[in-house]
C-alpha cells in the first residue's frame, strides 16, 4: 500500500478506505521490512488498530473528522506518549512512562492520526547510534538522531513521521534515507512534551514521502503551546493552500557552500554542480556573510551549555552510564562561562536578520547540500551535521528534497533554506524547484 | 505649584493652564531646591520651554491632545533622548548623544508630554552614588540607582519622572524620597533604548506624587515595543479605570518578612508591627516558600552574569575607569558559568508559579518593607536592595507607598507586591489599603 498521506486521508474521509486497512497495510509492511531496518523501539499492532478501529467508527458515525483521520505516524523515542513508553534512547530512561502526551502528539490526535509507535532515536537525540539500519543498504548508517523516523518513512512503513532537530538530525537523516524531511522555523512547532536538549536550537523536525503530505503534516503542528515559550499565538500557517499556488515571479536562489564545502564528497560537489547548471541564471552562488563563519561555534557552545544544564539529573545521577562521547560534550558544558554563552545567544538575531536581508533583496531560498556525501557505510556513526548547524542556530526553516544520487546509487538530498518565519513559502519554492527538474 | 499631574493635565486640556506655566513653575521650583538637593544631571530650561510652548500651540490649534498633554516628566539618565545627552552615570559615556529616543520617551512624547531633563543616576544604574542627596535632609542618600527621579518628585519639583530597577532600584529610593514608585511586571513595559544591565532583571521604574498620576502614567508606557523582546502585544492596560473602580471585595494581604526581617531597622519591624494591627484580619502573616529563599542568590547570580556580559565593551576599553564596585561585580560575573547561570534563570518561572498560588487562593497582594529602614545618613551609599530582589527576580509588579516614617522624621515606604501581569489591580488595592489606613 504505497498511499501517500493526502491521498489516504481523502479516501478514509470519502469511505473508500478504513483506516483499519490502511494501518494494516503499514503493519505488513513493517513485518517485512523492520528485521532489516529496525526503524522502531516500540510498536504495538493491537494499539494500534484499536486507533484505527475507534477512528472508523467516529467516521461512521458522522461526527466530524480532522485532517488526518485514521492516518497513521510514527513519532521519535524523545517525543512524549500517554499510551507508550517514551525512553529518549538513554540508559537512565528505561521504563519510562509519562503521564501526558507532547504538545505535537495532542495536535495529530487532534486532528485525527494513528499513533502507529515510537522509532529510534540515538542516544538522548545526540551523537551515539541506536539499532536502526538505512533503508536503501543495511550497511550504512540512517543517519541521525531521527534514525528511525528517516528510515520508517524512507522504507515506506509509514507515510508521515516525526523527529528533531537540534544540530542535524532531520536534515542529515531525511536526505540519507531519501525522503522529505523538514526543519520549520524554531519556534512555529511546540516542543513542549520532548526530551530537551536546547532551548535555543531544538526543532520538531518533520518526515513524509512527498511534499503535499509534508504539507498537510506541517498544517496540523504549526501553534501556540504554552509549555513552549518560543511558540507565539499566530494565525493557522496555510501550508496546503500556498504549496498549491503558483510562486508570483520564478524564484531564485542563493546557493551557499559555506566555509565547509571542501568537506564535502567530491560526488557531492559534483551533483550540486550539475543542479547549478540545470538552475542556470535562476540560481547565483553568494558568500556567507562573514560574521556567520563563526556560527558553528556559536552553535557548538550554545549546544554544549544547555545541554549541560538539561542534562544535570542525569550527570549527578548516573553519568557513567551515558556513552563516553555525551558524557564528554557534557563534560565541554560544564566549563563553558556565561559570558561566552550570552555571546553566542545575542549573536543569533544578528545573523538572522543579515540572512533577512538576503531575502527580501534578492532570493526565495538558499540552495545548499543537505549532508557531506551520501549516507556513510558503516553502523557505528550518524554522519555529520555540518552542512546543517548554521541553519539550525538561526532557526530558519530547511527541507530536504530527495532528489540526487551518489555514485553508489544511495540518496542525497538537497538542502533549501527559507526565510525565518515563511515556511509555507519555503515549501512552494521546494515545488517549483522539483518541477523545475523534473 | 503643587499640581498633580492629571488634576494639570485636566487644566491644560480645558485651557485652564498653559503648559507654559507648568514648565515655568517646575522650573522655578527647581531653582530653589536644586543646589541643595542635585537631582538633575541635563536641565536645558529654554529646551524645555520650547516643548511647552510647542504644546500650547498645538492646543490652541485645536489638534487632538494626548493624556500627559504638556505635563513634564524627568527621566533618569540611563534612559535615551535625541535631544538631550544620556550618558548612564557613566565616565566612559561621557558625552554620549544617542540617535533615538528610547521606547518609553516616544511613548511620553505620543501622550503630549515635556521631557524635562534627565536625571542623576548611580554609575550605570549599580551602586556607585552620583551627586543627589535626599530632598527630606541634604545629609541622608536619597537611595539609587534612580536617585534623581525620586528625589525630584520628592522635592516637588517635576510631578512624574521615570527610572529602572535591576534589584532594588525604584522602590528603595521611592521609600527614601518619600513618593510613589512603581516597578510594573517584567514585560509590561519595554525597556528598548534603555541601559541594559540585564534583560531578565531590568524593569521600568515609574514615580509619582500620588497613585492617580501613576496610574496616568503607567497607562502611557504599558505596551508593546519590537525592540523589547519581553514585551508582547496587548490590549491596553486600563489602569485609570482600574484604580477608580472598588475591589469587589475587601482586599486580604499576606505579610511576608522575608528571610531578611532581622536585618530591618527597629524602626521598621515596629512601623509594620503597627500597620498588621491597623489592617486586623485583612492581613495575616505568611511565610515564604522554601525554594523562595535561595532567589536572593540567583538574582545575584544573573545580575553578575548579564551585566559582566552586557558591559564587555566597557570591560575591556577601559575598565579602569569604572568604580572598583562596579569591576568587582564584572569580575565576579565572568567567572559565572553558563550552567550556574541557566539554573538561575530556569528557577524563576518556578517561583512565580509559586506566588500565583498565593494570590489566587487567598490574597490580593503581598505586603512587605520597601527597604531596612528609612535613607541612611551619608552619601556614599545609597542603601540595600534586600527587601527588593525577590520582587525583581520574580518580575513582579511592586509599588512603594510612602504612608510611614521613622523615628528622624524620614519617609518610610509601605511596599505592596501583586501577581505578575495584574498591574492594574495592585494599584486598586494599594488605593484601598491608603483609604483605610487614612
Amino acid at each position: 500500500m504505497d498511499l501517500s498521506a493526502a491521498e489516504a486521508a481523502r479516501r478514509i474521509a470519502a469511505g473508500a478506505l478504513s483506516a483499519e486497512e490502511l494501518v494494516r497495510g503499514c503493519l505488513e509492511r513493517i513485518r517485512a521490512r523492520e528485521p532489516q531496518v529496525q526503524a522502531w523501539t516500540f510498536l504495538d499492532e493491537e494499539h494500534a488498530l484499536r486507533q484505527a478501529r475507534a477512528a472508523d467508527e467516529l467516521r461512521r458515525s458522522g461526527r466530524p473528522t480532522g485532517a488526518l483521520h485514521g492516518v497513521p505516524v510514527g513519532l521519535k523515542d524523545i517525543i512524549d506518549t500517554a499510551d507508550m513508553p517514551t525512553e529518549n534512547g538513554c540508559a537512565l530512561h528505561r521504563g519510562r512512562a509519562p503521564r501526558e502526551d507532547a504538545a505535537v502528539v495532542k495536535m495529530l490526535r487532534a486532528a485525527g492520526a494513528v499513533i502507529l509507535g515510537k522509532t529510534v532515536t540515538t542516544e538522548c537525540a545526540y551523537f551515539c547510534p541506536g539499532k536502526t539500519r538505512n533503508p536503501h543498504n543495511p550497511q550504512h548508517t540512517p543517519g541521525g538522531s531521527s534514525s528511525g523516523s528517516a528510515a520508517a518513512v524512507g522504507a515506506g512503513m509509514v507515510p508521515l513521521a516525526l523527529g528533531s532537530q537540534t544540530a542535524g538530525s532531520t536534515i542529515r537523516p531525511g536526505s540519507f534515507c531519501g525522503v522529505y524531511a523538514f526543519k520549520p522555523s524554531h519556534g512555529l512547532v511546540p516542543r513542549s512534551g520532548m526530551l530537551q536538549l536546547s532551548r535555543t536550537l531544538d526543532h520538531v523536525g518533520l518526515f513524509a514521502a512527498n511534499l503535499e503530505d509534508m504539507a498537510l503534516l506541517a498544517e496540523q503542528l504549526a501553534g501556540w503551546d504554552e509549555g513552549d515559550p518560543d511558540t507565539r499565538p499566530r494565525a493557522r500557517v496555510p501550508f496546503l493552500q500556498t504549496l498549491a499556488e503558483a510562486p508570483p515571479i520564478e524564484p531564485r536562489f542563493a546557493f551557499i557552500k559555506t566555509p565547509h564545502w571542501e568537506r564535502a564528497d567530491p560526488d557531492t560537489q559534483e551533483a550540486f554542480g550539475e543542479l547549478a547548471e540545470a538552475l542556470g541564471e535562476r540560481l547565483e552562488e553568494v558568500d556567507l556573510q562573514p560574521s556567520a563563519a563563526d556560527g558553528w561555534d556559536w552553535h557548538g557552545t550554545i549546544l554544549a551549555a544547555e545541554m549541560a544544564s538539561n542534562f544535570e539529573r542525569e550527570w549527578t545521577s548516573g553519568r557513567e552510564q551515558l556513552s563516553p562521547q555525551l558524557r564528554a560534550l557534557l563534560e565541554k558544558g560544564r566549563e563553558v562561562t556565561a559570558i561566552d554563552y550570552q555571546r553566542a545567544l545575542r549573536a543569533v538575531p544578528r545573523l538572522v536578520e543579515g540572512f533577512d536581508e538576503l531575502f527580501t533583496g534578492r532570493y526565495d531560498a538558499i540552495v545548499t547540500p543537505a549532508a557531506l556525501g551520501t549516507a556513510p557505510k558503516g553502523l557505528h556513526a550518524t554522519g555529520d551535521p555540518v552542512f546543517c548547524s548554521l541553519w539550525t542556530l538561526t532557526g530558519m526553516p530547511a527541507i530536504s528534497l530527495p532528489l540526487m544520487q551518489g555514485a553508489n546509487g544511495l540518496p542525497l538530498g538537497v538542502q533549501l533554506v527559507g526565510r525565518r518565519g515563511y515556511d509555507a513559502r519555503l515549501l512552494r519554492t521546494a515545488r517549483w524547484l522539483i518541477e523545475k527538474l523534473a
